[in-house]
């Protein structure tokens, strides 16, 4: 097993609700969303935050960029956050670089609606099922 | 004049404090900063956040690197938060595809202190001179 939880997701030994892929990276739902369809997008090679390059950016920017819009025309978006917390004090908890992408809807919006997690989030398995069909 | 706000910023018509440059993207210091050291990383050209493309996540993401380190390593950042918000509804002010780079530090950790405004953010015309010398 892969001591990291991400690099396990990757390699398909822990579960996810992946949103998408590619050669570079891949996307899964959040388990604990903050809005519906709060997904992580992260490179498929293990690299801490600290660490991150320009070429690790390029390597997640595809997913970004798909599941934005995949937020957006299946969920009903009408934007995103998207969000990447580097080092402890900033909220990080899985040291594998990861960018969140936060869908955000029109009944909670504003910079102070990102962080106030909403309880109607969904069911997940729905919530991929829409956003990969 | 410019329109947009950055692009006016680009352009040099509008004043800002810049605190790196490349072909692409430049970074300037946020005029409302949230932690000591927010700054934004802006590409030169006109994009709206709805249509930014890996490409334009490639244009901005040297910027990014480049302010983390150096909010880490002349400001004495723990961490950052590196943020982009794209439409109304998720805070975006400026219609002008923008990173937000948040050095984070000790006295303040974690994902609830991100959007807590630091008031001893600091003098911004010395934050700049600390950033680039």
């Amino acid at each position: 097993m892969s001591e990291c939880l991400f690099c396990g997701i990757v390699a398909g030994e822990i579960p996810s609700r992946q949103v998408y892929s590619d050669d570079d990276a891949i996307a899964f739902l959040d388990i604990a969303p903050l809005h519906r369809g709060h997904s992580v997008i992260v490179p498929r090679d293990h690299v801490l935050d600290g660490t991150a390059s320009p070429a690790d950016w390029a390597k997640v920017a595809p997913g970004i960029v798909a599941v934005s819009q995949a937020a957006k025309a299946k969920l009903g978006a009408s934007g995103v956050n998207i969000l990447s917390n580097a080092g402890a004090v900033s909220g990080q908890s899985v040291f594998h670089f990861h960018v969140h992408v936060i869908p955000r809807y029109d009944d909670n919006p504003g910079m102070e609606g990102l962080l106030k997690a909403d309880r109607t989030a969904g069911d997940l398995d729905e919530v991929q099922r829409i956003m990969t069909a």
